[in-house]
């Protein structure tokens, strides 16, 4: 059955996130009108997530519609911001209603979670990729950054880094059923963007930086635009059971290092915050871990049982050996 | 030479637009932090581009630069926005230097024409396609909308609509070469926002939309959420000379109504502000053109010398006959 563009934008996506009062005019005009709280900076991430690339063929549309909005959430929440609204771009070969229906419930339901509204879109015919674009805010020069890091600096990780890489791995058949298959799947499929922990974050950690292509390769980038290098403990990785249950420990330590698509915050914490950030943001109640220290020294380094381990990749690159 | 993600965003769109005090944290970091005038509010679109739908094959890279921004551009236009910042999500087969720095080239120049700041971006890699968002400021409650239109309100369209469509045919090779070819190509490979025209209008105008689908479509629309109809004159149409010279009156009409990727505003004003409209905004400087008027009677008519014109489709349509 034939949809217009034009139907179709509005069947499925007005009223699709949240309703709020500061979206003047939202999804149907030529571009959103929005009011921004004068006591705040505005927070702008942009993300694709390509079918082949970023998820397999195939996938289910609430995953996507999800993944989407989530990688993008995930972005704010390194910055310590606050999601307000969300424009989405969407391609794809044909428009099935009931695709459209799902996708629209996964985007939809997350989007609720977090009070954001969706307030423009485009509906384009293509090989199918979604692009998202969030706007939030944050309290004037308190955003998070990558650069502020410092050697001697703990660093952090909050969940349980390798989940996503081992969903994704049984997503695609690379690894066999097993008892614990479901949740590590629902970690690849259904990312959780570590919001309140950014916010909270805020006035404690001295840089901070969201792992999607994998905790070493970010917590690199972190170190880099912090002017530092970075060593992580492989004994400290915080590895979850059903990780573990999959993998077993060797091959648990390589996807939580290397595996991408986590969507947790990688963070560091000055030697004089670590009490704060105890007492204030408590790690038992968060769920965050000490991995490693910022050092002087360029370059990343991770230290097992018995001396540095060799690492062959440093994670996902788009490009790298194109 | 493989270039990793990282390094292409470096190298090509740092600094590939204006640079403004606003932006306090740009392209490099998990999102940008942008500070908004307190004054105003926040104006936001979003538009994809797609190989193949949105430009043929083999398009100019400098072109495709210029074209996903300008589209965005356009949009804002319509609303009476001033742009300011614009995020790039590109999705491309392969990262080759030269297609990248003739695209940066393109988007580059138009962004820094209009004083836009590129703040943030996305490269991975699929199917060529470039989505960007822009955001601008607009005077609180004085966006320009497509549903303030009235009956009897006078229609008018900027430009000259026709011509991008012949030069798309041109590049397409539907349309012999000719004399007038260049001129009508360059139309549709680097078509100009109205933004000047758009915030001229912001006092004056009842409604606006930019033409992109079509005049006759697009023109619809802003009658359709106007709760009103629209009848065009043929004749009053703004048919340059390099279109009339290169296809004729009668099939020139036909792409100006039809055709498609124009980006000129199509506005409407109320009979009582025409007289301001024409000494504040002078159409000999301004280049717009009365076609029309809005009505009671739903739809869209289209008057020609002998009476009411057959019109076999209300413009192109992604997904209309999908």
């Amino acid at each position: 059955m034939p949809l217009s563009e034009f139907e179709l934008i509005e069947r499925y996506f007005r009223g699709c996130g949240s309703r709020r009062e500061d979206v003047i005019i939202g999804v149907g005009d030529d571009a959103a009108v929005l009011r921004c709280p004068a006591d705040a900076q505005l927070a702008a991430a942009v993300d694709t997530l390509v079918e082949g690339v970023h998820f397999p063929r195939d996938s289910p549309a609430q995953s996507i519609g999800h993944r989407a909005l989530a990688v993008n959430l995930s972005d704010l929440a390194a910055m310590g911001a606050r999601p307000s609204w969300a424009l989405l771009a969407l391609t794809l070969a044909e428009a099935e209603e009931r695709w459209l229906a799902e996708f629209a419930a996964g985007l939809g339901a997350l989007a609720r979670a977090h009070g954001v509204a969706l307030v423009g879109g485009d509906t384009t015919r293509g090989p199918l990729s979604v692009t998202i674009t969030v706007l939030g805010h944050v309290p004037p020069g308190r955003a998070l950054r990558r650069g502020g890091g410092a050697p001697g600096d703990a660093v952090f990780v909050s969940g349980t880094p390798g989940d996503a890489a081992a969903g994704l791995a049984l997503e695609q058949g690379r690894l066999p059923a097993c008892e614990q298959a479901e949740r590590l799947r629902r970690r690849f499929l259904f990312p959780t963007p570590r919001l309140a922990l950014g916010e909270r974050l805020r006035e404690l950690a001295s840089a901070c930086i969201d792992v999607s292509d994998g905790l070493l390769s970010d917590a690199s980038k972190l170190a880099r635009a912090s002017g530092c290098g970075v060593e992580l403990m492989a004994a400290a990785l915080p590895l979850s059971a059903p990780l573990l249950g999959a993998v077993g420990t060797s091959r648990a330590r390589e996807l939580a290092l290397l595996g991408g698509d986590d969507y947790e915050l990688c963070f560091t914490v000055r030697p004089n915050a670590l009490e704060r950030l105890t007492s204030e943001v408590p790690a038992a109640e968060w769920g965050y871990t000490r991995i490693g220290t910022l050092q002087e020294q360029p370059g990343a380094r991770v230290l097992g049982e018995h001396g540095p381990l060799e690492i062959s990749s440093s994670g996902y690159d788009h490009f790298a050996g194109a």
